[in-house]
C-alpha cells in the first residue's frame, strides 16, 4: 500500500467537515483504498464484478449435506439465467456476474457469461486421499488469476467474490482447520442447514480428512490440493490476482474466507487488497476473519454464499470512497471547527 | 401491516432458490416490506429521499459540545451546496436530499432543496425550563407529518431520517431516559467527541433537566416539548406521516431512535413502518433499538447523523426487496431442493 496516499486519506478524513472519526470503520476503507490506488483520494471503485466460481466436491458422497449434488450445475444454470440471489443483488447494486465453470462435474454449455475453465469434474473424496494433484490445484489457481486480470482489463475496479459448490462448507472447514490450527469442530457449520445428527458426522468427515492427508500449512498448494476445493484454489488466485493489480476484493463469506487463508499464506501482502463483506452464521468465518484480522462491513446472519455477502458491502465500500472524494473541509465550506 | 402479503413473502422466501433461513436479517426485512405495501412480493422502495431536519437547542449554553452553535446553520449551508457526508452517500446510493429548517436560530436563505418550516429560533435551556412550548412541539411534529406527506406525493416510496443540531444528543440522552426510564449515565454518550469532564457534565446536564422538567413518559408531546429538540418533534411527526402512508422510513442514529420513542409512544403501529439503518456508536441508541424491538443493518461504529447511517442501509433494504422479487422459485428455476 502506498504510505503517502494513506497518509493524506488520513489526514483528509481530520478535514472534512463532520467530526473526526465519526465515519468509524468506513474511514478506515477510505484508506485502504487509498493505499491501495495510490493516490488520495482514490478513485470510486466502479464498474464492479462478482466472480463465481463453480466446483463440485468428492467428499459430498460422505454425506455432508442433504442437498443433491447436481445442484452445482443447476444453480449454475439459474446464474446464466439470471434467477439467483446474486443476480437479484448484483442487479440492485450495480454489479457485473460472471460464472467461472472450474470443476462442475456436469458439462455446461457455453453461454455468454460463463467462464469454461474446468480443471476437473469435481475433486476426489478427501476422506480417501487428497481432493486433487497439486498440478489441479496449480491450474485452478492460475484460472483464478485470469479471471481477476481479464476482469481488470475489462474496465473493473472492484472485484467480488462468488462460489458455488454443494458440499463446499466442508471443504472450508477442512482449510481453515489447516490453516489456523483450529480444531474441526470449532470451525465446521451447518452449511445450507443440516440436523444435529449431519452435523456431527460433517465434523468427523473434517477430521477424518485431515488425518488421512497430514498437511502442513506452510505448503499452501499442498493444503489446497489436500483438502480445498477447485473453487477454493481459483478464490484464492482470483484474491492473488486482484492484490498484484491492486485491485480492492470484496470477500463474500466461509469459502471465500477459506480460501484468502490460502492466499495470505502465499502472499502476505495479498491481505492488504481484501476487504472483508460480510460476516457469515458460519463459525468458521469468524475464525478466519479474526485470523486475517479483517473487520467484516455487513453483519446479518447471511449463509447463502455465492457472492451475496460480499455485494451486500459493495454499495458501503463505494459510500467510503465518495466521502473521501466529494465530501467539503471545514476550509473550503466556511464551518466553523471545535474549540 | 398486511397479513395475508406477510405470509405470502414469507412462504416466497421458503421456494427461493436459496437455503430456507439464508438471506438472514433482510428475508425479515423483505417480509416486512410486503406487510407494509400490502402486496408480494413488495415493490422496491425507490426513489428513496432522507430528510435533513435542521434545529438549534438552548441546552448548548450548558457547555454540553465543544462545536459553536453556528455550526448547525454553516452544516445546513454545506448541505446545500452538496458538501457533506448525507449528500456524498446519497449520490452514490441513489436519494434525494430535503432539507427541512424547523429550528434554526440564524434566517437562512431560500434555496431550492431547503424546506422552511421553521417553528423558532431554537429551544430554551431545558436546564431551566420546557425546551419549548407543547404547541410549539405539536407545530414541529405537524411539520413532520407534511414533510412526509409531500415527499410521498412526490413519488418517493421510501423514507429516511437525517438531523442536524449541534447538541441534539444532549436533548436525545434526556428523550431516551424519560421514555425509556434508563438511568443518563446509562443513555448518554460522547456525542461529536468529548473528554471525561465534559462528558460528566453533559451527563449531569441531562440528570438537571430531567429533575427540573418532572415529564411523564404517558404524555409523549409533553416530553418531547420539555425535553426533546425541534428536529426530534419533527422527527417524530415525519416516522408517523411515514407509518400513516405505509412507506417504510429507514431510522438514523442516536436522534432518529430518540425520536422514534416519541412517535411510538403517540402511536404504537408506528414501529412497524420503522427499519433501524445502523446502530450508531452512542450508548443510548442501543437503548433505544433494544426497547423498540429493532435489529439495526449497518454496524460500523459511525456517530455522525445526517442521515449518514440511514442511508448506508438503504442498499441493503433495496436488496432485500429486488431478492424477494426477481429470485426464481425451485420449480421454476428447475433446481432440486434437499433431501
Amino acid at each position: 500500500l502506498n504510505q503517502r496516499a494513506m497518509e493524506e486519506a488520513r489526514e483528509r478524513q481530520s478535514r472534512m467537515t463532520k467530526p473526526p472519526g465519526s465515519l468509524g470503520v468506513l474511514e478506515e476503507v477510505s484508506i485502504q483504498l487509498a493505499g491501495l490506488a495510490g493516490e488520495c483520494p482514490a478513485p470510486i471503485p466502479e464498474p464492479a464484478s462478482v466472480a463465481v466460481f463453480a466446483a463440485d466436491h468428492g467428499v459430498h458422497a460422505q454425506g455432508v449435506t442433504p442437498w443433491p449434488q447436481e445442484v452445482t450445475a443447476q444453480m449454475v444454470r439459474n446464474f446464466l439465467n439470471g434467477g439467483a440471489v446474486v443476480n437479484a443483488f448484483a442487479t440492485q447494486l450495480g454489479a457485473e456476474v460472471t460464472v467461472v465453470d472450474v470443476g462442475v462435474i456436469e458439462d455446461l454449455s457455453p453461454v455468454p457469461g460463463l467462464l469454461p475453465r474446468k480443471v476437473a469434474r469435481g475433486t476426489a473424496d478427501m476422506t480417501q486421499g487428497p481432493a486433487m494433484s497439486r498440478i489441479e490445484a496449480e491450474y485452478a489457481i492460475e484460472a483464478g488469476i485470469e479471471v481477476a486480470r481479464d476482469l481488470v482489463a475489462a474496465g473493473n475496479r472492484c472485484l467480488l467474490t462468488g462460489d458455488m459448490g454443494i458440499a463446499n462448507t466442508t471443504a472450508s472447514a477442512a482449510l481453515i482447520s489447516a490453516f489456523t490450527g483450529r480444531d474441526a469442530a470449532e470451525v465446521t457449520g451447518r452449511g445450507t442447514g443440516i440436523d444435529d445428527a449431519m452435523y456431527a458426522h460433517k465434523v468427523s468427515v473434517v477430521r477424518t480428512a485431515l488425518q488421512v492427508n497430514q498437511v502442513d500449512p506452510a505448503d499452501p498448494i499442498g493444503v489446497l490440493a489436500a483438502v480445498g476445493g477447485l473453487e477454493h484454489a481459483a478464490l484464492a488466485g482470483f484474491i492473488l490476482g486482484a492484490a498484484s493489480l491492486r485491485v480492492p476484493v470484496i470477500l463474500d463469506g466461509v469459502i471465500a474466507g477459506a480460501a484468502a487463508l490460502a492466499a495470505v499464506a502465499l502472499a502476505p501482502d495479498a491481505r492488504l487488497a481484501c476487504i472483508a463483506g460480510h460476516r457469515s452464521s458460519e463459525p468458521g468465518h469468524a475464525v478466519v476473519l479474526e485470523h486475517l484480522g479483517l473487520r467484516p462491513l455487513v453483519d446479518l446472519d447471511l449463509r447463502l454464499g455465492e457472492g451475496s455477502g460480499a455485494l451486500l458491502a459493495l454499495p458501503l465500500v463505494q459510500s467510503a470512497a465518495r466521502a473521501l472524494k466529494d465530501v467539503a473541509t471545514f476550509d473550503s465550506a466556511h464551518v466553523s471547527q471545535r474549540d
